[in-house]
């Protein structure tokens, strides 16, 4: 089966949620910059969210590279990452209208995680069709930064659970820097081959 | 006539129809977990038409790549498929926003019906296109999955006419399940040549 | 340059504009089919722009495959296309809300009308780039359906003033189906050579 | 790494900016001409930004036809463009809806230089990658065009301020006039060699 309409197909999916959450960015009904300020949680988690979904689109695109056959337990793999991914627009709103208050927080990072987890399951996919020997496999390694992540998710939901949704949200800024660079793994083992 | 164009649209269109049913999954007023559980049954809406655009995205991926040259009637037989997934975010809305109620499901399930219907009709315009030797010919056989799904989509809106919407909802989601297990009907002819 | 960038943006221009125009068919607030009925003059109008932009991209397909090379003025008569058939939703939604009134009707043919003159100057730009003896200039000949479809729209634009908006939905509809059987001549000349 | 993704993913993110544009084009809820006439600050606003999005569509076209290879420096810098890209459906509601008043026009602008600078670092990262001896460091030369765009945004956002926002509008509006000429200055360089 042919990875290029997957390719397109997810391409196009991730182009869409990057741009509809801009959606929710609702325009003020005043003219005034004072109308305006007040917007800045909803900007914070569209920005958060762009950046996101664009590490996501990023790494998306490093594991396909790497890919020669696709199966139809990718296509639902894929389609599973895909459906995380669509909740972001909806969690992004739900937190940046409520200024990073506790329960809105805790959902963004359960979507978070679930995200996480489905680019996990997905990686797995195919590293078990492409054999112990591919490229993917030497190129993951320990996962280290995949690890970090799910783990600082995992932390930031009882962290807002506690009272400190703020502090959730600077942990998943974090996160999001650590994977800002972007993941040269898969180039080298290429390389190297 | 290039088939390429022909999927990267259909692509495109699909990849819009899955990701727009979030807008609308409006997010609620209130910042408590008591403001997100009413949502249930829309959330629940949503996933089974994800699954089931999901399935058709899938499908029409398996059934396009076994073709070789696209014509006219083709293109129509396929805005008619996408004209009645489009449907589908309406149908979707309506059904979730009120709660499984009676009409709503039963215009969802004549939506999913007057779909399979336009899926068949663009595998049986292909099939006469590519000849009765051809592989899709042969990979689609008896298509047991296509009648079961359209007997069971005319089945559920009696079935919620009558009074049960709810079991009109599980028959469509059982459906979802037996189509989750990809269709390699095409790969195994393809390969057996 | 290169024209699969072009196809490419273009599919996906259309492919949005004929699924964002389904965000404008609102879903009703009751749940009884009295509440979907009073639906069916944005049902009708959805329908029948879905054919419009689906003609429109099919044409455009055609148009496009006999092209070779890809210049600047070409990309602006493009974008000149894209920008009347993005109006369409807006128009599409002001006409069903309203039930086919008369100057909702009128700014409807006047877009369909802007389309149609945009196509031509497309066509025109490619056929001058191309030159005389090009495909597409022998395929498009005198362009029938093109001036008919021009008139068509002209001639609904003073009808629906008159006070027969009705009618002049009724000759729009009309010319939809004259472009409905696809558009062979482009194909033909190719063949023949 | 692939340029064909990049350019799909822009392509699909881009195509989607300039269609949504369109949904802040709200129906009006009378059916006379005289509903419609009071939209046209939103309509010119919505076509100035079409150009512009246009634009930037055209020339994104033309820088990354000259590159060979993608590094993970210009995916984000890439991504950064889209960013600012994507504020333009806020922006251009924003300003629309006021009538060009002095704080919606002053944040258009900043979106515009933002793009602006974004598409110089863009283009910077692409020559750094591509080595002095570049098609593209050759074809962008003192990029002199791309100079007086950034000194017309700084320049239209205090005549906002001082209270002239709709001479800021007109200035915005020719910087786009000078863009409309599409950017042959890579093609030239491209056929020279």
């Amino acid at each position: 089966m042919n990875k290029n309409r997957l390719e397109a197909f997810s391409d196009g999916v991730i182009a869409i949620i990057i741009t509809i959450m801009v959606l929710e960015f609702k325009v003020p009904h005043g003219e005034a910059l004072a109308d305006l300020l007040p917007l800045w949680p909803v900007f914070l988690s569209y920005v958060l969210s762009f950046v996101y979904v664009g590490i996501y689109w990023n790494n998306h695109h490093h594991l396909l590279h790497a890919v020669k056959k696709v199966n139809g337990t990718m296509l639902w793999a894929n389609l599973n990452l895909l459906f995380w991914l669509s909740l972001m627009p909806f969690a992004t709103a739900w937190m940046g209208e409520n200024h990073f208050a506790t329960m809105p927080v805790v959902v963004y990072c359960v979507d978070l995680l679930m995200c996480a987890l489905a680019f996990t399951v997905l990686q797995n996919c195919i590293i078990r069709h492409e054999g112990p020997d591919s490229v993917l496999r030497h190129a993951v390694g320990a996962d280290l930064k995949g690890k970090v992540s799910v783990a600082s998710y995992v932390l930031a939901i009882p962290l807002a659970l506690l009272g400190y949704p703020g502090w959730s949200g600077v942990l998943v800024g974090l996160v999001a820097c650590i994977w800002f660079v972007p993941d040269t793994r898969i180039e080298k083992v290429l390389n190297e081959r």
